[in-house]
C-alpha cells in the first residue's frame, strides 16, 4: 500500500532544488567563510547571498539575519538574549499559553531567574485576544513573545494587531514565526516586530537550519560564544551547505508561495471535510479559516491519539 | 596554477563516502526523529547508529553523545552548562591562557556573573604543564577545561596527565578536543576526562555538526531548552543528514587513522623542513613532536601576517 506523508509541520522533506544547491558546498566550495583566502571568500560570498534570500523572504534587510542551528535555537536566543539584554528595565514577560515548549521552557527558566512571565490564554479556536494582551503590558514589561502561527492545531494569530498594542509599551515583541514562515507571507514591516524565528526544515529547506530576523538596533546578549561571526550575536563555525540551502527554499518559497497556498488549502479542505462528514466522533481542533493552508488537526473522541495514529500507518 | 587547500585545521572538504551516506536524508527518509511513526523511526535508527560511530571513535558509550550544531556550542554548552550545575559548590575554574575563544569568552561570562578565574600558561611551545594545574586547584574549583590541541599552532597537550593531576579534587575536567578528535586518536577513558569536545568539519564530516561527550552521571545545565531531544541535555530539531554524514565521518576516521596519520606527518614533515631551510627568517611556532600529524604553523620575522597570506594565493 502506497503511504502518505502528512506530518510536513513536524519536518518537510528537502526539496531537490534545495539539494541541488547545497551539493558543491560539500566538497568543492568548502572554506571556512571566515578564513582570510580564496576559499573562505566564497563561502562567505554565498553565505551573503542566503542572507540575501531569506530577508527577502520576509522583507527584512541581510543585515538583521541572524543563523543559526534550528528554530529552537533561534527561540532560544531571542527570549534568553533579549530578556536578559533588557533586564535592568524591567523584569515582566508576556507570552501565550501556547507557545512551543522552545518559548515556554525558557522562560521558565528566566522566571527562575527572578522574572515574572504573564500567559495569556487562548479562546477554544486557540486564538489569542490582542486586547489581553494590552491590558497585561506594565511599564516593567520588557519582552513580548506571541508566536504566528501555532504548528499542533494551525491556527494563525493576528500578529499585526497585537504588534499594535505592544508598540508604544517600550518592549520588545518577538515572534516565533517557526510554523508560519514560508509558508505563509510573513512580513516583518507589515507585522511590525522586532524579532522573529524561522526554521527551514518547515518549507522544503534542510534541518539544522535557523534563523533569528532582529530589527537593526535591536541588542541581545549571545547564547553561544566565540567571537566573530554573526555580528556576535552568534558564534559557531557556519554550516555553509545547509545555510545555502535555507536561502534557496526562503527564495522558492517567496516565489512558489501563492501556488503553493492554494494547492495546500484545497487538499486541506478536502481532508477537514472528509473527516469531519466519515469520522464518527471527530472534531476540527483550531480554527476553521485563520489556520495554516496545509494543517489539518483533529481530535477523536473516545480514542486514545497515540494508539490512534499507530493504526494509521 | 594548481592551488592547493592548506586551511584543513580551519575546515576540512566533505568525504565524498560521507556526502554518499547523507543524501538520502534529504528526500527519501526526511521525518523528525521525534515523530511518532514510520518516517520518524527511520530517522531515529539512524541517529542511534551515528551515535554509536561517533562514540567508537572516542571510546565513549552511546548514550554520552550529545548531538550539537558545531564545536563553538559544545565548548559553551560545556563551560556555561557545567559551571551553572556546580555553581552551589564552588565558583572557581581552570582554564588555559590559549584556549579557543568559544571557551574563554564563555569563561569571562562566567568572570562576569561571578565566578573566579585561573589562567594557566603555556611554555614556548605551547605547552601546559600539568604541575601548574594541580598548584592551582582550590577546594572551590568546580570545572577545569584544557583544549587537547590547538589549532593555531598545533600542539597537543598531555591530557592524560592533567586529568590525573585533577582526578582526586572533585572538579569537573573538560577538554576541547575540536582540533583533535577524529584527527589522532583520542580515547576518553584513557584520556580520564569528563566531558570532551568534537567537531565534525574537521575530520572531513560536514560542518554544522559538533558532539558534547559528558561522562555518565555527570550532569550540566542545558543551553538550549524545549524538552525532548538528546535527553534534555540539548533541544531542537536534530540534523538528521548532519548527524549520519557525521557518524559516518567517525567510522571512517577510527578506521583509516592510522595511515592518515601516516601519509599527513610525511608531508607536514616535508613542509617543515622545505620551509625552514628555504624561507629566510621563517619559525617553527608549537612544538616539533607533540602536534598534530597535518598541522605546519610558522612565523616569518619582519614580515606582516595577513599580506604574506594575501601573496600565497
Amino acid at each position: 500500500m502506497k503511504k502518505t506523508y502528512l506530518d510536513n509541520a513536524a519536518s518537510t522533506p528537502v526539496d531537490p532544488r534545495v539539494v541541488e544547491a547545497m551539493l558543491p558546498y560539500f566538497r568543492d566550495t568548502f572554506g571556512n567563510p571566515v578564513s582570510f583566502h580564496e576559499w573562505g571568500e566564497q563561502t562567505s560570498d554565498a553565505i551573503e547571498t542566503a542572507r540575501e534570500q531569506v530577508a527577502s523572504m520576509i522583507n527584512g534587510q541581510p543585515g538583521e539575519i541572524i543563523f543559526t542551528s534550528c528554530g529552537t535555537e533561534s527561540n532560544n536566543l531571542a527570549i534568553k538574549g533579549l530578556a536578559q539584554n533588557m533586564s535592568s528595565k524591567g523584569k515582566h514577560l508576556i507570552v501565550s499559553a501556547i507557545e512551543h515548549f522552545s518559548v515556554l521552557h525558557p522562560v521558565r527558566a528566566l522566571e527562575k531567574a527572578g522574572f515574572e512571565v504573564t500567559y495569556v490564554p487562548v479562546d477554544e479556536y486557540g486564538l489569542i485576544d490582542p486586547e489581553q494582551v494590552a491590558q497585561n503590558l506594565r511599564p516593567d514589561t520588557v519582552l513580548v513573545s506571541i508566536m504566528h502561527a501555532n504548528g499542533e492545531v494551525g491556527t494563525v494569530q493576528p500578529i499585526e494587531d497585537i504588534a499594535r498594542a505592544v508598540k508604544d509599551s517600550g518592549a520588545i515583541f518577538h515572534t516565533d514565526a517557526v510554523a508560519a514562515g514560508g509558508t505563509i507571507p510573513v512580513d516583518v514591516q507589515k507585522l511590525g516586530v522586532d524579532a522573529l524565528s524561522l526554521a527551514g526544515n518547515v518549507f522544503y529547506g534542510p534541518q539544522g537550519t535557523g534563523v533569528l530576523w532582529l530589527r537593526h538596533g535591536t541588542r541581545l546578549a549571545p547564547l553561544l560564544e566565540g567571537g566573530i561571526q554573526e555580528a556576535d550575536f552568534r558564534s559557531g563555525t557556519h554550516n555553509v551547505p545547509g545555510i545555502v540551502g535555507l536561502g534557496k527554499a526562503a527564495e522558492l518559497a517567496k516565489k512558489e508561495m501563492e501556488q503553493r497556498i492554494d494547492y495546500l488549502v484545497s487538499l486541506r479542505d478536502m481532508l477537514i471535510e472528509g473527516v469531519l462528514k466519515n469520522i464518527e466522533y471527530s472534531i476540527l481542533t483550531g480554527h476553521r479559516q485563520k489556520r495554516l493552508p496545509g494543517h489539518a488537526s483533529f481530535c477523536i473522541r473516545f480514542i486514545e491519539g497515540g494508539g490512534y495514529a499507530s493504526l494509521l500507518e
